[in-house]
């Protein structure tokens, strides 16, 4: 199944078009990446005083529909595939039927210098856990 | 010559990771688009009186590199080509001679029902002037 | 009783200190007072179809103490006034038993030439409804 | 003299209400201290590095009349008082003669815990020199 993310379109998501402001979707995927890596048991704050993080390195996204002030929209992620330090993703956000937004993300693990670090089999076992 | 937009990097762009967070380039480059535009002569709130509007359709992007607190970032913004009621750039973040961020970027021209409108001739001419 | 509205900071909300930027607390009072109205069956979207809106005239804000990444923090809005066109709230965002934020915010109701409009007796009892 | 900062409304900082976000303001009032801060030649990024920075505590805002896309703004810095870990300023955002936002901002110097730090002879000496 498909994890999702809720959320409700707020003042500050907009611009004066009328419409959420389009890098506001960004941060709506990375809310709901950060949902699912906290429902899968991985621990970004942890992560991070490891001196490792998970960053985007690629994100294709296409706005096709608008959303509006108080729209309750979802974010679906899925799961795509994942090798050495990096996996794939593909994000939709919809209101209701319509889809809004879509994204194929590509996300790497890095050390403290950037360096790309292959993902532990620990790590790698969470994020596909069903 | 390709136009460039120069910004300083805030506060309010980075985020715990020490870094810029990753949907503000998208933000940065949008600044630079509303400059190229202004440069170019077209009036977007004048647009926006007369009902039609420029929307970003596509954004593929790539993060090469981080950039942090007090960096001084420029974004250059290439026209690719037009047809229709759509134009292709490709846009640039550099600091000094490390190119930090990339992104291919479809950009429509939309009526107040959000369907494609076709670039006037004239609207094209300042689109493309060097 | 108070109302309270819960939130989870956020990649987005932090800066490179470590901590929730100052000023995306008042995102957060922002997100209260929308849900305050909502459920209290203020309409904002119609009113501004009606050319009316809800602003902030004044926010006299303490920073008591900061919140980190992934902080689970609830925001308590209580009313305090109404006279004329305007009403007083008192917002508070806490983590658990900590106050992190306090602010006094003065609202006025506006016309669409940006003038006050006095709070009509229904609009009025709507919002003091408990 | 008083420095001011010069910065143009972007698509970013609008609302749907077609006028800049009110949390905004406070971005544009703290890029105008950041300003401040690297003109007086404080560097803020070596401070951070030694364990000390400098937060609001403080800030008392009024929203005046509103700013609106691509408004050119400027943003005034007045020193007001210094004693111990703080300082008091006091900035306004102007559009040509028309005042649109106040605030009375206390700033306070902490420690890597969090606590007030006094402000060295050296440091206060930069910060007040005219």
């Amino acid at each position: 199944m498909t994890p999702t993310y809720a959320l409700r379109v707020n003042y500050e998501d907009t611009d004066f078009s009328g419409f959420v402001y389009h890098a506001n979707y960004l941060k709506f995927c990375e809310r709901a990446r950060s949902d699912y890596l906290r429902v899968k048991g991985v621990d970004q704050k942890a992560l991070f005083a490891e001196g490792v993080a998970f960053v985007v390195r690629r994100m294709d996204c296409n706005f096709l529909a608008p959303a509006r002030f108080e729209d309750e929209l979802t974010v679906a992620t899925d799961f795509r595939e994942m090798a050495g330090a990096r996996f794939e993703l593909f994000q939709t956000i919809s209101r209701g039927a319509d889809t809004l937004f879509t994204a194929a993300v590509t996300v790497v693990l890095i050390d403290g210098r950037g360096r790309p670090k292959r993902i532990s089999p620990e790590l790698a076992a969470a994020l596909t856990h069903p």
